[in-house]
């Protein structure tokens, strides 16, 4: 409940109670596939249209974290979240299902980091025992939405991104976790002029390295200190560019410096720069991060949601993309 | 800081510190013309688009609440808002060019309530000494999105409503200010079924009875214990049916129960319904109705958000409209 900058510390504790995350078949054949609680071998998720198999996949994600720690959704307060489609329909018809209080967000591929934000501020200020953050993206709906439909089979340059399909649901709470989120710097918006939206990772990269040198300015803290710093989702190109504009300012970043849309697939999955989508870092951390620290095998954490707050038609309109940056530093309790 | 049922309590005062609102010329012709801070002549707003239109009337709102109160943007610390158009882009490049830290917000015409609730949270819970909430809808980029472009000069169904071309803009902050929110209920998702998209009005209805009602037993006060009780925007039809599910439980809501979309144009303006849009609530919170708590004309105010969470992508797939109701519980401090 303190400020310095731009950065939350949370000093009632907030803990990361529970957390699962649901995948697409391609998620599941790379290198975390294990990780996932819920892989699918229908991309549809039994239903009739890709916007009803991604709300689907967030539902499994919500029932498989909440059946993990053996709660029901009467224990939790309040849903927040979102998702990469017009009007976040599979995030806002999941939460017709859930039935819980929901706050509906919106921060491109940096949802995940923005709802953990927002739902650590509701349980640390006291005004909700437990909140279940979200964030899902699906490669069949983005791609018909942002791009062209599928059947279409347009070329894809060596920049892009593949949207994940992808679903990471948290459950944040008072109570006491195996994982503690400690901090949180909201991003401000910056635009380094981008205007190729098959280049998202490059629009994304300065805000990245914005927030990122916010943070350490306002927690006094250096990077060698985290254990693993992870963007999601720059990829290989922007990933290259938050290092190199580190170095400039005399800091090497190294191996603790990694990018969830470099850790979702392997290099012979053909997914060009990487991954991208909401779900792609929100599956990392379900997936991936939150187990390893809550198994000591990471101790203190910096996961950073990147979004590139475009839309096709400000892109059509000749506009550059404005990149976002939230960060949350989580910390193992082992 | 406490918590009874869905309903949070603002024990640590937030105060709302100012506000404006930038609207088009239409709603500059309505009975609340002279309550708003910039009524434009050209919807366009100078640009050559009606995104950018949107984002620049956003812009206009933001300043003109800053000056007001002789506050410089350095003095904010965080921006949290929406609108309607696909992936928030008026709001995200408006945030752009405010340079705050941003948490992009979705809840469709709720958008402002929501906004108010997240704001009041950071303040209340110490996350923040200021936060700036803002909502915005444009009707003529609201019709090319959700309808058709306006040179096809479709029919409109009586039902219909008509999308504010508006913005509000709210700074709320942990020093006095001239009106306090006091409560807050985050709503659930509701749906009666209803699968006419030109019929929204019926589909948030029951969002705002539920929403209502949940405050009402949280709170243990009853309707007549407030000035005011506000809904935003169901327009006629909408809010017949919230005074009849109302009067079925021995409640008349009478005179004091208005709606934001009835309260923005007369009915010789030819807008069927009523009005809509995420910006038709916040401009009657900005321009008539925080003036009006500011000034003791209304002491208890009860301002609901309502919106509809559907996309044209869900209604053409068949699906029912999902509504959401916020509730802000707004008293003056004269």
């Amino acid at each position: 409940m303190s400020r310095v900058g731009d950065t939350l510390f949370f000093e009632n504790p907030v803990h990361v109670q529970t957390w699962a995350a649901a995948v697409g078949t391609k998620e599941g054949q790379g290198p975390l596939g294990k990780c996932f609680d819920h892989v699918t071998r229908d991309n549809r998720f039994g239903k009739k249209t890709w916007e009803q198999a991604e709300c689907r996949m967030v539902e499994l994600a919500c029932e498989a974290a909440l059946s993990k720690a053996d709660l029901t959704l009467s224990r939790i307060d309040c849903a927040l979240g979102g998702d990469l489609l017009n009007q976040c329909i599979s995030t806002g018809f999941a939460a017709r299902g859930l039935g819980l209080p929901y706050l509906g967000l919106y921060g491109a591929c940096s949802t995940m980091a923005e709802s953990l934000i927002l739902g650590a501020t509701m349980v640390s200020g006291g005004f909700a025992g437990r909140t279940l953050c979200m964030a899902s993206s699906h490669f069949c709906s983005a791609e018909r939405q942002y791009r062209y439909p599928l059947e279409y089979g347009g070329q894809r340059p060596p920049t892009a991104q593949w949207t994940a399909t992808a679903c990471g649901a948290a459950v944040l709470s008072s109570d006491q976790g195996p994982v503690r989120i400690t901090a949180a710097t909201p991003g401000r918006v910056y635009d380094p002029g981008i205007t190729d939206s098959t280049n998202m990772g490059a629009a994304m990269a300065q805000s990245a390295y914005e927030t990122l040198r916010t943070f350490f300015r306002d927690s006094g803290t250096l990077p060698q200190e985290y254990d693993l710093i992870v963007t999601g989702d720059l990829a290989a190109i922007g990933r290259s560019i938050v290092v190199e504009l580190f170095r400039q300012d005399g800091v090497e970043l190294g191996d603790r410096y990694q990018d969830c849309g470099m850790l979702l697939y392997d290099e012979d999955q053909d997914a060009h720069a990487g991954a991208s989508g909401c779900g792609c870092s929100a599956a990392v951390l379900c997936g991936r991060l939150l187990p390893d620290l809550a198994e000591g095998k990471l101790k203190k954490v910096l996961f950073c949601g990147t979004g590139a707050m475009m839309s096709p038609t400000s892109s059509n309109q000749g506009e550059s993309i404005p990149g976002i940056c939230h960060l949350v530093r989580l910390e193992g309790c082992v």
